[in-house]
């Protein structure tokens, strides 16, 4: 049960969407822009982002949600993305994304805790500075979803392919115009 | 020095809105419903609340940016906001405001720091379920902003005058449309 009456029990960040459609505009623009606008980060890299501060942040709709996209787009299993959630150095991932997910883990932390060096590293990995602001941006942005989701109490369905079986679709509708009721 | 090379040298969170408009704008649109669209909550407690969430996490630019909004719309001077940053509790808010207050600084560490007796308080003195949603947003945005602002290593005035002065054009001008030159 959450905190406040929302509509219809939509699970996660539904519920307050539906709720209040109002800010759910900007925060689905702000999630269309970060997620899937052209970038020279893929869309799976960018969800990974999300997925991991997620996770960081102990959010089981969002590490979940957005765990099913990434696993959607970099066609895997779960447990390749749970591996990286855990240590993301010990995976495979480019050494480029290894740094900008260590800037991402500081940015959970709080802005002051991202060291010279993190972004240094990430530069020398081949980062663009666009790069490193998106990183930092996205990472700030899931705090924010994290405790929109959590802060209100919201219901989450606690079977992961839940999650895993909606990422398609979730993928081809995207976030801008994003209708809660789906 | 910011750790990417923003525009112009601006301060704060000014720097990266020059440097990527697109994020920018939803940004700025979801601070315009947030702080200063038609509320039961005035446009003071509201920045009130971004100003005390910025103080918690510590994030100087954006803790006297709000904080000269505050004492704007308050028509309070600094030692009074300074105060309430400090005890909200002891300062002569309402008990709804000092019981949103509580709420916010649960959601500052973290989505499930919100305890239901929390939420049970605020409603005693007379929350509504659109405040308290609008808190606890209002809390995880900042929790946004002010990672945005420090994980970038962006400068800040450190003359808090700076802030107070800009004041008055800031609360004419309001978010939308907010333009990072100004």
């Amino acid at each position: 049960m959450a905190y406040i009456e929302l509509p219809d029990d939509l699970p996660g960040i539904r519920g307050p969407m539906a709720f209040r459609p109002e800010t759910a505009k900007p925060l689905n623009e702000l999630a269309e822009v970060l997620l899937r606008s052209d970038n020279s980060l893929t869309r799976g890299e960018r969800e990974l982002i999300g997925t991991y501060v997620s996770y960081l942040n102990d959010c089981f709709y969002c590490q979940n949600a957005h765990g099913g996209l990434t696993q959607h787009y970099f066609q895997c299993d779960i447990s390749t993305i749970d591996a990286i959630k855990v240590d993301p150095e010990r995976s495979d991932l480019s050494g480029k994304m290894k740094a900008l997910l260590a800037v991402a883990a500081s940015v959970q932390k709080g802005g002051k805790h991202v060291r010279p060096e993190q972004i240094e590293r990430a530069k020398r990995e081949g980062a663009t500075d666009i790069e490193i602001h998106d990183t930092v941006l996205l990472a700030a942005a899931f705090c924010m979803f994290n405790r929109y989701v959590d802060g209100l109490g919201t219901d989450a369905p606690q079977d992961r392919m839940f999650y895993v079986n909606r990422a398609k679709s979730r993928a081809e509708e995207g976030y801008a115009g994003y209708n809660p009721y789906h």
